[in-house]
C-alpha cells in the first residue's frame, strides 16, 4: 500500500498546505501529515494545537492522518514504516532548501524519496509566516487560512499578543 | 495500482535518466517511460532508437515499461489512465521550465498530478546535450551513459558526423 | 501627464499580457501598447495582426493605443516622448533576461525608466510559447488568450499548420 | 497627479535608496518616502533618525515628502490614499522577498499595484546591513551612503559600540 | 609567490570545506585557511577549537596554514600581504550571498581578488548547520565530517547537549 | 608557474571580457586567452578576427597571449599544460550554465579547476549578443567594447548587414 509523510511545522497550517493535503490525499493511498515539535524554536501554536488544526482541516480525507515527531524526520519515516516524504514547493519557494533537505535525508537514509508536488500558482505568496505577520497587525486572513480553523487563528493574536 | 509515466525526449538516456527510472520503480507499482516524438524538433536518434536504448536499460526493473507519444503529454497520460507524471530534478536544474510545464499541465487537466525526484547530485551537471556534445568531439562518455547502451551512442558518431 | 510604453511581441497576446494592460492603464494616464517588429525573427502572427489583437482585447481602456516599432526600443520611446517602460514580471519568469534588457536600456538612455509589475500569479504558467504549443496539438486555449481574440487564434492553426 | 510610496527600514538609508528616491522622484509627481517602524525589530537607529537622515538626503528633490508607519503598508497607501508602491531591485536581491510581499499586498488590496524599478549595477552590493557590518569594524563607509549623512551613520558606530 | 586565503565560521569544518582545501593547495604555492571570529555570533565551537580542527584536517597538505581573524576580511588580507581570497560555491548556495561579499571587498580595496571554487557536487548537499542539526539529534553524521575530527564533534555534543 | 586559460567565444570581446582579462592577468603570472571554434555556431566574426581583436585590447598587459582551439577545453587545457581555467561571472549571469560546464570539465579531467572571478558590476548587464543587437540597429556601442577594437566592430556592420 502506498504511505506517503507530508512533514511540516504548520504554524499554522494555510490554505496551501490544505492544497497539498488534498492532492497528496489521492495520489497516495494513505498520508500521514506529520508536525514537527523542534524544541529549539518556539513557535506561536503548540504542537497540540497545530496537530487539532490539522485535524480539522483534513476531515474531508478518509485517508488522512495526523501525528506528531521529534528529531530526525528520515527516523520518523522509518518507524512510520514508508518510503515516501512529500514536500510542497511554491512558485516563489524556498526551493533551494528544500532540495539540500531532500538531499540530507536522502544521504542519511537512501531508501527514502522525497518527493516536491506543486503548490497552486494561487498561493504562490502565502506561507505561515505571512500569515502570522498580517493576523499580529489586525489584517485580514480570511482568504489565508482553511475556514476551520480561522477562528483558532484569530483567537492566539487577541489572547497572546 | 499505482502508475507513473515519466516522460521525456532520452535523446540519449543518461545516467541520471537511470537513477530517475530506478527510484520511481521503488516508488510506483508500475512506471511507463514515455519517449517524446516531436516532429518539429529534430533528435539525434529515432524515437525507436531511444525506445530501444530505454528498454535496455530498464530490462533489471520488472514493473518499468517504455512507450512512445506525439502531442500533449496530458492526452497520453489519460490514454494511459493515469494520474501522476515524473520529472528529475537537479540542483543545477531547468527547474522553472519544468515548473511551468507542470503548472500549463494542471491547467490543461486538474486531475494530473506532476511529482519531481532529486536526481543523484552527482549527476547534477548531466544531460543528453552535454553527452552529445562531448562524444561529438571524441571525449569519453563512459561514465555518463549506461554500459547496456554506450554502444549505440558511440555508433551514432562515428556514423552520423 | 505619465505615459508608458508596454513593449513585447506579443505573439499572440495572452490573458497574462491583457492583466499588465489591464493594470497599467489605472496606474498611467496614457498607455502605449507596443509591438515589436524584429526583422531576424519569424513571429506565428504578422505585426498587423498581433496589432489588431491588441486593439481589440485593449477596447475597454480608453486611455490605452496600440503601435509597434522597429529597432531599439530606447529610440522608440524617445520618439513618443516618454520616460516610462513597462514590463510584466511572472513569479516563474525571464527576471534575468528582462533586467539585463533594462540595464542596458538604461545604458543608452539614462533617462528612460523600466518598471516591473506582477503579472497576477495565476498567469505565472502563461506565456505566448505556451498557447502556440498547446494550440498546436489541438489542446484548448480558451482559458489562455481573451475571448475577443480567440478565434484570431485558432483560425491561424487550422490554415497554417 | 501620481502620488507613489517608497516604504522601507532605512536604518540607514545608503547611496542605493538615494538612487530610488531620485529616479521614482522622476517618474512620479509626488514621492512619499515611509520608514517602517517595527516594533518587533531592534533597528540600530530610531524611526526619527532614520526620518531624519531620509529628510536631509531628499532635500533636493522638491516633490519627495518623508513620513513613517506603523502595522500594514496597504493600510498606510490607503490612508495617504495612493495606489502605488516602489520597491528598488538590485540584480543581487530579496528579489523572491520583494515578490511575495507585493503578492500578498495585492491580496489584501487588489487597488494598489507595487512596481519595481532597478537600483543602479554600481550598488548592486549595498544595503543597510552591509554598512553597518563594515562601519562596526571601523571600516570606510564614505562610498556607500549620501555625504549628507555620514557624520550621522559615523557617530552612531562611536557611541553605541 | 601565489598565496591565497580561504576564509569562513569553519563550525566545524565539513567534508566540503576539506574538499575545497585540497583542490586550493593544489591551484596556489601557498594557502592561508583563516577562521572568522565573530564576537556577535556564538558558534558552537570556540575559534580555538576550530582552529584546531582545521590543523588537523589540512596535516596532508604542506602548503596550508591556519590562522584567524577579527573584522575585516580584506585588513587581514593586507595584512598577511595576499590578494587573493578563496571562497567555495555549491550548487545549491549561498551564490547571491558570497556574490554580494565579493563585490564589498572589492570595493573596499580593489586590489583583492575573491575567486570561486566548485565544491564537489557529492557535498552539495552539505553545511557546517546540516552537521550540527544532525548531529543534535543522535543521527550519523560519520560521512560528514573528516575522520580526522569525528571525536571532537562527537564529543562536543554529548557534552554541550 | 601559475598558468591560466580565458576560454570563450569573444563574438565580439566586450569591456566585460577585458575586465576579466585585466584582473586574471593581475593574479596569474600567465593567462592565455583562447578562441573557441565551434564548427557547428556561426559567430559574426571569424576566430582569427576575433584572436585579432583579443590581441589589441591585451596589449598592455605582458603575461596575456591569444590562441585558439577546436573540440574539448579540456583536451586545450592539457596540451597546454595547465591545469586552471578562468571563468567570469556577472551578477546577471549564466552562472548554472558555468558550473555544469565546470562540473562537466572536472568529470573529465579532475585535475584541471575552473575558478570563477566576478566582472565587475558595473558590467553587469554587458554580453556579445548585447553588443551584437545594439549594433545591428545602430545604436553605440561605445561605452561597451574598448576602444582599440570598436571600428572593427563597427565595419562589420556596415558591411555585413
Amino acid at each position: 500500500m502506498s504511505h506517503a509523510i507530508y512533514p511540516g511545522s504548520f504554524d499554522p497550517p494555510t490554505n496551501g498546505h490544505l492544497d497539498i493535503i488534498k492532492r497528496a490525499s489521492e495520489v497516495f493511498e494513505r498520508l500521514t501529515v506529520a508536525v514537527l515539535e523542534n524544541p529549539r524554536k518556539e513557535p506561536l501554536f503548540t504542537h497540540q494545537e497545530r496537530a487539532e488544526m490539522l485535524e480539522r482541516i483534513s476531515t474531508p480525507y478518509n485517508n488522512v492522518e495526523v501525528d506528531y515527531f521529534q528529531g530526525l524526520l528520515i527516523e520518523f519515516a522509518t518507524r512510520k514504516n514508508t518510503r515516501i516524504i512529500i514536500k510542497g514547493l511554491r512558485a516563489i519557494s524556498d526551493f533551494e532548501f528544500e532540495f539540500q533537505m531532500a538531499l540530507v535525508n536522502r544521504k542519511l537514509e537512501s531508501r527514502v524519496e522525497t518527493m516536491f508536488m506543486m503548490t497552486n500558482s494561487k498561493y504562490s505568496y502565502l506561507s505561515s509566516s505571512i500569515v502570522k505577520e498580517i493576523a499580529s497587525y489586525g489584517g485580514d486572513i480570511r482568504q489565508l487560512v482553511p475556514p476551520a480553523i480561522y477562528e483558532m487563528v484569530i483567537n492566539k493574536f487577541s489572547t497572546s499578543t
